[in-house]
């Protein structure tokens, strides 16, 4: 066992040379997730799936204080009710699973496997919602779908994965609106502050938002590789839902009236953005807050077995209270090798205790994402932690983000875009745009880009870069995930 | 909105005189489920989800003391792989629901929707585990299952259902077994301190024990009708699935062995279990720890609505801190209304505050189990509170615990079951037995009820109820959900 793992730093592809096999490679060698016997899903291994919970809590958290509950409906919805907005359809019919028998016998109508809820949902909806005093409706679910994709990637992109998924109910349009900008604004929160992730926020060109929806907006993130990755979508369905399931309310004039709906949502996926983002040579790397160990306690023994561990083993003690911490106490590997599988599972801060740290009542920290290591007291040992893991996350932003700007390049002509990408200069191109879809269109057509979105609050000046028209608005492209 | 629905307390059917529709009453108008449009499914509402969110905390916590984590494995199966451990295909097959479909092109091998995961998970099991240093392995997942069942009821059975899934491999087979009493005392724990419910705990004879086991533990709670339910299973799965899945590990002495492995799962058919067992003729009763609102204030105007409101959002504030609390400020109900709907929705605590508690500086309480009022000081309201939900979880349990109590019957031979039957008397009945597997499954023929557990740990003498020779256990029978 020793020896067949000893060499596995060295194993792992360099994230330089080829980030594709790295990305496989630190998912699988720091047990976050394998593969499965059923085509195209995966599964998720404790440690990835601390992660996911961890990204549970801060959610869970920011739809509570926004008013939101969790319920859940079923994974299954007959066809017919897919088929009843008619962009909703085309849009997902091409991947869905279905289920054809149960019990042993044939079904009279086929079942598709979610591959997203709104249609159950709102047929739910027009059950419960009667009145304007029955409104708003802010109810969110967490639970697994599927989309039969044709190539499939660990976290990025897999037939069955993990989101959650809010559904609301409105009375007023600008109601609506408001529900999915607030949401967009607390992913692009839980992007920046909580998964340390630069993002795009704004909204989605038509040929590219949700199938049924009014309109979708976006956070979209940028990989190492310069690829766009969208990362989480809030979308105003406006009342195409409410007309095709026929959800109505008596309002406040005693006028019955069609409802307006949001939904919005964030998957498994993101686990891939913070993989990809943040890792290196060494492995995996997570920026505290959503690190499923946040400190490692490594005792170095140096002959005094007993004395160093009952000082590690008080140490965690007290640190567990307010963090999430590992004690590796296990005899069979020496510190060095340690060391090195911390870094490789990206814990963002490693604390070794040996007999004379103990003499000046002392640790050794060192952080995940700079070298050097320092002495901290052990006295207020957990504020002194506190503090470092809030600058490690600050770190962890501050590098994405550096990145991040660095990679957005203005273009004013499609031609421009060509040439940066011609150039080498992989990320997003920002240029002015006239409004036309259908020029956004031969835009993404022409450079073999899509357009990510459309810058929110910024008006654009001059000419657009596609048509060379008036602009007014700035539109992102780029390549995609 | 408010005339249609002042009459709803009344409109619940008495439990008393049709349990059935009382409960299928109060989930629906306490809004804790929903029938969906979907056969056999049912779609959990926010209130109930709370139930279940609750559970979840508790069990997370229990099981994560236990040394277990989370992960999340597909919900396909591949058809073959049931197939592969023979009496587990023979149990499942016949209520799985097929997919046959997927991305619009038939599927060379149909995928079983997960009624269970034993299969999927030794698959990877049988990848991960090498060596006797890789275990034991203990990872549980949350999750929906399916099995589709011929006739289904709110929460009690259902085509698909939530639950959790514990899946551990061990070394040893007395360190399987360690285990597998061990979740059962989780259970047992979580349903009598948690839930308020009491339970039986015992082995299941093998005609009832789990598809694939070597033997199941069961915790069976009592329903207010004499049935019996099911309530929490712990399996013992011996060698069965490692030697159908080839799961291997070489031991310290260097010899390759199978390992022993154990499942167990608890789903949301037990929140049934605590709406039969502890509501009444007003409606739902939730005992304080699992109960989705625990304490609701209930502001009393008398024409000071504004000084009113005010003192009541402060001690909502204050008992939030600690407590999952509801403030009804709502304009268009009068108290008596009020009431009458938090009784229905089960909330543990009522507490009232009008002019009068303001000027004394008190609140006026009531607990959902006794009838009377009683006035309870402002200050160090959190002891208070936190001491009456106390008092009134007891009760919760000592309600429950009389009356299953007293529907325990001694019986010893078939006859005396019979005239148990006969007399009405609706409950366990307990018989000292042989011992034999034949002898037990004809005194269940006989008299139609089912094997419900072997006593655990009391040793009977005398005869066995069954067949008059020689007792060793007791077994209880009983009529089930």
């Amino acid at each position: 066992m020793k020896n067949k793992q000893e060499g596995f730093v060295k194993e792992i592809p360099k994230k330089s040379e080829n980030i594709s096999e790295w990305y496989t490679s630190v998912i699988l060698k720091g047990e976050l997730a394998d593969y499965s016997p059923v085509r195209g899903c995966m599964v998720i291994r404790p440690y990835g799936y601390a992660v996911w919970e961890n990204i549970q809590d801060y959610l869970n958290r920011r739809f509570k204080e926004t008013g939101h509950k969790n319920g859940y409906f079923p994974m299954f919805i007959p066809e017919s009710f897919l088929k009843k907005e008619a962009e909703h359809v085309e849009g997902f019919a091409p991947q869905v699973a279905l289920v054809t028998k149960g019990g042993g016998e044939n079904l009279t109508e086929p079942l598709v496997v979610r591959p997203t809820s709104e249609s159950i949902i709102c047929s739910m909806y027009a059950k419960w919602i009667r009145s304007y005093r029955d409104l708003p409706v802010l109810i969110n679910q967490w639970c697994s779908v599927v989309r039969w994709e044709k190539t499939t990637r660990l976290f990025l992109r897999s037939a069955e994965f993990l989101w959650q998924e809010g559904h609301t109910v409105h009375r007023t349009p600008e109601e609506a609106e408001e529900e999915t900008e607030k949401m967009l604004e607390v992913y692009r929160e839980f992007a920046e502050d909580f998964l340390a992730l630069p993002v795009l926020t704004g909204k989605k060109t038509d040929g590219e938002k949700f199938a049924g929806a009014d309109h979708t907006y976006t956070i979209e993130a940028l990989m190492p590789d310069g690829q766009a990755l969208q990362s989480g979508t809030s979308h105003n369905l406006g009342s195409h839902f409410a007309k095709a399931f026929d959800i109505k309310f008596l309002d406040k004039d005693n006028v019955e009236k069609y409802p307006y709906q949001t939904s919005w949502g964030v998957s498994t996926r993101i686990i891939g953005a913070i993989i990809m983002t943040h890792g290196d040579d060494r492995g995996l790397a997570f920026p505290p807050k959503v690190a499923p160990v946040q400190v490692v306690i490594v005792p170095i023994f140096y002959g005094q077995k007993e004395a160093v561990l009952e000082k590690a083993a008080e140490i965690k003690r007290v640190l567990s209270e307010k963090f999430r911490v590992e004690l590796d106490d296990r005899d069979e590997y020496k510190p060095g090798w340690k060391f090195n599988e911390w870094e490789m599972k990206g814990v963002p801060l490693r604390l070794e205790i040996g007999p004379k740290d103990i003499e000046k009542n002392q640790v050794v920290a060192s952080s995940r994402i700079e070298e050097g290591k320092i002495q901290i007291p052990v006295d207020n040992l957990s504020e002194s932690v506190e503090k470092l893991l809030d600058d490690i996350q600050n770190k962890f932003y501050a590098r994405a983000k550096t990145f991040f700007d660095s990679h957005i390049f203005e273009a004013s002509s499609r031609e421009e875009i060509k040439e940066h990408i011609k150039a080498g200069r992989k990320g997003f191109y920002k240029t002015a745009w006239c409004g036309s879809e259908e020029c956004a269109e031969k835009t993404a057509e022409e450079t073999s880009t899509t357009s990510r979105c459309i810058e929110r609050r910024e008006t654009a000046g001059g000419l657009c870069a596609g048509c060379g028209k008036a602009a007014y608005k700035y539109l992102y492209f780029g390549r995609a995930y």
